[in-house]
């Protein structure tokens, strides 16, 4: 820890030494790269409730404390706890090979034995939503739909529907279990994981994902025999309730300390990679660009908000918003940053009327920066979404997602996939926007 | 069954209807990759000595039938059997997570409860074996040495000494196991297996990789905490002497049948891929070189080898060379297909000095596919090369290797990692050579 520490102060030293202008703000620091760098390798791999994400929490409030932050608090939440076991799916004969799979989070493990079924493919959800139960009763359903390529991951809500909905429609039909292609753009053999939902009313069924490459060789198997089986075995733990913690430090505002710009992240992450775009980074970005504001003295309060158990669907964020709810008022203004590492090219707004002139002025300030006007629709991110909801201002620095869902919810989210000068431009951008909202004293709300 | 079996016999007829010439043979006939699909989805993964290495001699046999050989046939050897078992291997604290990684090939497993010790790392092999004995004894051995692309992969044999000796040299010092960073050029998170070798006189110790990722985040967390230890549990059967097989299949010459070209690749793969790019492509490849050919009833015989257990040290060529010894002078001429799938950049000779013209007007011959000219050095290829040490003559159709080490001897080598342009420039080039020597009656021995 000795080592990481006299990094950041010097670092943090550098910075201080230059007279940083709106524009040019830590032109050279690596803070962000050091915090994700520190997060990734030092605590890896941080499944919200499981005895990492404890250790995730600890850390981040150690480093804001080492950073000089003025209040640093941690603030309990109770959720539901996951856990995956060991997995193993397997065609049978004609062509016996095993498959790469991952469970889906909050997926119930198989029988001890398995599950043995002809499988039977849909090209998507709503194929499968109007198929005869027949043809699916006691099979394994296989979605096999692709997500494309873009720069803002727009297809993703499209097939996002077959993992977090898959089990329940498949079950509504009688199948033993689901798997689905996964919600992922790259051919590297990974399996994606990600949040699934149970409903009351439906039995519970095993749900995982395939790679890629292990969708498209089975669908070549079923071309040839459509007859073909699968074996799947899936040991999950579902313990029951724990605690978890979102973890919150301020830099008090030096004129209007009650008025709070929020700027956030996720402390949590799947387990199977160590979190470095899902997301270390925003962490890293959220977490220095307050730290190095703390020597320009903000009028307002920079508080940064590492939200926990974002994966398991929002579960700190809601927490924070019931127990913020009478200080939400207070909240000037809201953003986070999670999509990954990849340049900002984009600044939309969720501001009142009054304020666009503000937010395009803001833009302005960006522009050097490859960053161009956006749409006043902006959700703040997955978190900050809760907030939005109940009327706190945000806006989001978009950025590049076109290899996001290469990595995301993966083995393969790992430090080496962040390009340390786009995660720069990232940082000039958190930079200026948070300094110039606790600067202003413009009212953002609708 | 039925509908592969359409496919070639429509892809046969497409070809045979053309009137080819030399430099343009089969420029739109797909049999090399339908092959290699066919081989990689029906069979999969094809471990020598394993259930699934006996269904791809039977696939290769059926095939060559299916493809109108005038010979088929099948060569036992034995060979010690080695499978895979369950592998993990964790950081302890402070930093506890979990690493990917793979056992080597011929690796021993660990006690049944694993073992757990401090880790050492050492630049490279030459390191470990000038180490002190004190710094080793009792620790987990890590070799952290990158691998560099080029297009010959010139670097491989510089690391891969690594793979196969370290366990012999960090047992030499007292090391409880082994660990070596992947000899891979790709930041994917997959660990490259591949055979290592134990020596009587020195104790085995369980030898793994961890993935290109995994080695950078093991050395950042020694250099922060530099007693980092770590916990290896493998279970790896070893249970002996299994037979397994060479598949052989003719074009028997129209005027000089006693002559053999034989063109090859290898039938086994590692586990944990399907092999197309190690070595699905070469088996396609030869295969349809000499189907295709057949047609133009070539004067010399045509002899396809699919050798068996290459991935264990050439065993299938050894067996090969052993039972054709006598034979052996017969075999005018020798090559192999097994670097991936790349273009065909170079044409290499081992020919004898009064065949250099020959070779050379044949390379004139592959110059309008983009292959230049190379040396009088090649080896024919990694089985072949057992022939060449006999007398035999060779060539070798030199594939661009750049990105084959991202896919080789990983669960990352599947069918989809091949560009069908190509492997139909492949195609071309081992039709016109193949075609080529088996017309003429020049002597290519040395």
């Amino acid at each position: 820890m000795k080592l990481w520490l006299t990094t950041i102060i010097a670092a943090t030293s550098f910075a201080i030494s230059g007279s940083a202008t709106a524009n040019q703000l830590e032109l050279n620091n690596d803070l962000a790269y050091k915090l994700v760098e520190s997060l990734t390798v030092e605590v890896g791999p941080r499944l919200a409730g499981s005895e990492a994400d404890a250790r995730a929490v600890a850390w981040a409030e150690q480093k804001f404390n080492q950073l000089g932050f003025d209040k640093v608090w941690t603030e309990p939440f109770t959720m539901q706890y996951w856990e995956r076991g060991n997995a193993s799916l397997r065609v049978e004969a004609p062509f016996n090979q095993a498959l790469v799979l991952t469970a889906l989070g909050g997926s119930i493990g198989t029988p001890f034995d398995g599950i043995s079924s002809q499988v039977v493919m849909f090209d998507n959800l709503q194929q499968l939503q109007q198929a005869d139960p027949a043809n699916v009763k006691d099979k394994i359903v296989f979605i096999n739909q692709a997500l494309r390529k873009d720069i803002r991951g727009s297809f993703y809500g499209q097939v996002v529907g077959a993992r977090a909905q898959g089990a329940v429609e498949a079950a509504k039909l009688g199948a033993k279990a689901i798997i689905i292609r996964s919600v992922g753009t790259s051919n590297n053999r990974f399996a994606h994981t990600g949040i699934m939902r149970y409903s009351e009313d439906v039995p519970r069924i095993p749900a995982a994902a395939i790679s890629v490459p292990d969708a498209q060789q089975l669908s070549k198997m079923l071309a040839i025999h459509p007859e073909t089986s699968l074996s799947l075995n899936m040991k999950n733990n579902l313990p029951g309730e724990v605690t978890s913690h979102n973890v919150i430090a301020e830099i008090t505002g030096s004129k209007r300390p009650k008025e709070i710009v929020l700027i956030s992240a996720h402390i949590d992450s799947w387990d199977e990679g160590t979190g470095a775009l899902d997301d270390g980074a925003g962490v890293g970005l959220v977490m220095a660009t307050a730290a190095l504001l703390k020597q320009h003295k903000p009028e307002r309060t920079i508080r940064v908000v590492l939200f926990g158990n974002e994966e398991g669907g929002l579960i700190g964020a809601r927490a924070y918003a019931a127990r913020h709810a009478a200080e939400l008022k207070n909240h000037v203004f809201a953003s986070e940053s999670d999509f990954g590492a990849g340049r900002i090219w984009r600044f939309d707004t969720g501001f009142g009327e009054q304020a666009l002139a503000f937010g395009s002025d803001l833009q302005q300030q960006l522009k050097y920066l490859g960053i161009e006007a956006g749409t006043n629709t902006a959700s703040g991110g997955p978190d900050v979404s809760v907030l939005k909801a109940m009327g706190v201002p945000v806006a989001s620095l978009q950025q590049d997602g076109t290899d996001y869902f290469d990595f995301h919810h993966t083995p393969n989210d790992t430090l080496d996939k962040i390009d340390p000068a786009a995660l720069q431009q990232n940082l000039q951008a958190w930079l200026i926007m948070t300094r110039i909202i606790a600067n202003s004293n413009v009212d953002l709300r609708k």
